[in-house]
């Protein structure tokens, strides 16, 4: 059985030390391979402005934050996939990294932004691909990637046996949908959603927790309140994964007719 | 206001003439603009083998069948979508016909067969098109496309504004994931299931009926009942389907980065 889980909280806007001391306390006894985090879970989400993002964001390989977090890992003995506010160059992604023992094993740059999210920082620029943690293939998705189609597809077609999915979800219609994603390609996901509001001058968004575990026939394994802070790990067997079967003669990738999707990468 | 709906009933299997007949009376006095049929209505579904399926198949035209309904839509001014058992020279389809009162407009050929269909069924050939109905632009997918989310996918970005979705539906997963078909592409859809049991030398399969309408949010129009005959008919503003702006930043179609799908159409 792999343990696999995430850590619900409420970031405080453009604190980072101090949300990152939350999530290292809320982990130190942590029994577990891989922890999923939320999207921007160290600087908050809701930006006044491109200058308050390029201050409140970090180069990972210079960045104290990750290296707490390496720190932890290697300590504790597992995974974390997290969001995180990258500096690269003059650029800024809302990415996510996978960090380890031996440090950020990954960079995914969110390929669809949302909303606000358009105005402070770039389109992501790194292709989705799998990574492989203690034998079990992770594809990642941030927070609005859920909604098109297309993500958890293809991270199912390069091999993903969980989508790990760091979010702020403030729509109501994510964890429902991630149902059927996770049905479609019968794979586990892991969305870690915060709670709270982010209260500032532009305005006040406030997001829908709910953080959850899906398994590959679309059922719920666990999902957690709106409101509250919660670490929740489970264990899953990825072999369930691999099984791409719905009937006995319809494998799910296998069945797809990909001779009739090239409309799909098309303009 | 575009008036569409779907005819829910149980199918007698082989009896093509009291099928036919069965729907041409419910829809008698039908105000409608297109009426959705479910998945092989006038056949049945669970075919022993292939000579059986030659056996019931027809081609449309030479089918009384498609006389009839062409007759129906002429005299009472709709379309109709409907599942057939196609025959066209050696081959046998899974299809639905697009029918109106000057004949059949469009056919589609059922690409993602299901379980023992491929035993007997030809897989489909068809690309995957739209067709316009008084000013709406509606796409079809047969029953077990629904879990290929590039189905959907490609007929929105072909222009559908309504799903049509002829049904033989056996596992209980579809009639949820069609609200996630719908509120990623921002459109309607229209799923014609039947109800009741095949009973057939080689096993029963009992079809789960709940035939429904979804709004472009990804809501329920409405769902009638797992057994029992209905026609429903409900009025729709095909405009909302149009509106792709989940925010005011966010166009579903025009968020897409299909130079990052390029993995969907390979092998």
């Amino acid at each position: 059985m792999l343990r696999v889980g995430f850590f619900q909280f409420a970031p405080k806007f453009g604190e980072v030390a101090t949300n990152l001391s939350k999530i290292v306390s809320a982990l130190r006894d942590a029994e577990a391979d891989i922890i999923v985090l939320p999207e921007l879970p160290f600087t908050g989400y809701l930006f006044q402005d491109r200058s308050e993002l390029v201050y409140l964001s970090e180069e990972p390989a210079k960045s104290t934050t990750v290296s707490s977090l390496i720190a932890l890992c290697r300590d504790r003995k597992f995974f974390l996939v997290t969001g995180f506010a990258e500096r690269s160059d003059d650029k800024i992604f809302n990415s996510a990294l996978v960090i380890g023992g031996d440090g950020v094993l990954h960079t995914y740059r969110k390929l669809h932004l949302f909303d606000t999210e358009k105005e402070y920082f770039d389109p992501g620029d790194t292709p989705l691909e799998t990574i492989e943690l203690r034998g079990a293939r992770i594809g990642i998705m941030v927070c609005f990637d859920w909604i098109f189609p297309e993500v958890a597809r293809i991270l199912a077609l390069k091999g993903a046996d969980i989508l790990c999915h760091p979010s702020n979800l403030v729509l109501t219609y994510c964890q429902q949908s991630m149902l059927t994603r996770c049905l479609e390609n019968s794979v586990f996901a892991v969305s870690a959603n915060r709670f709270g509001s982010d209260i500032r001058p532009r305005g006040t968004v406030t997001y829908t927790g709910q953080s959850q575990i899906v398994d590959p026939r679309g059922e719920l394994v666990y999902r957690t309140k709106s409101e509250g802070e919660e670490l929740y790990i489970a264990g899953i067997d990825v072999k369930r994964a691999r099984d791409k079967w719905m009937t006995q003669r319809n494998e799910l990738l296998e069945d797809r007719r990909p001779e009739y999707y090239t409309d799909l990468i098309g303009k």
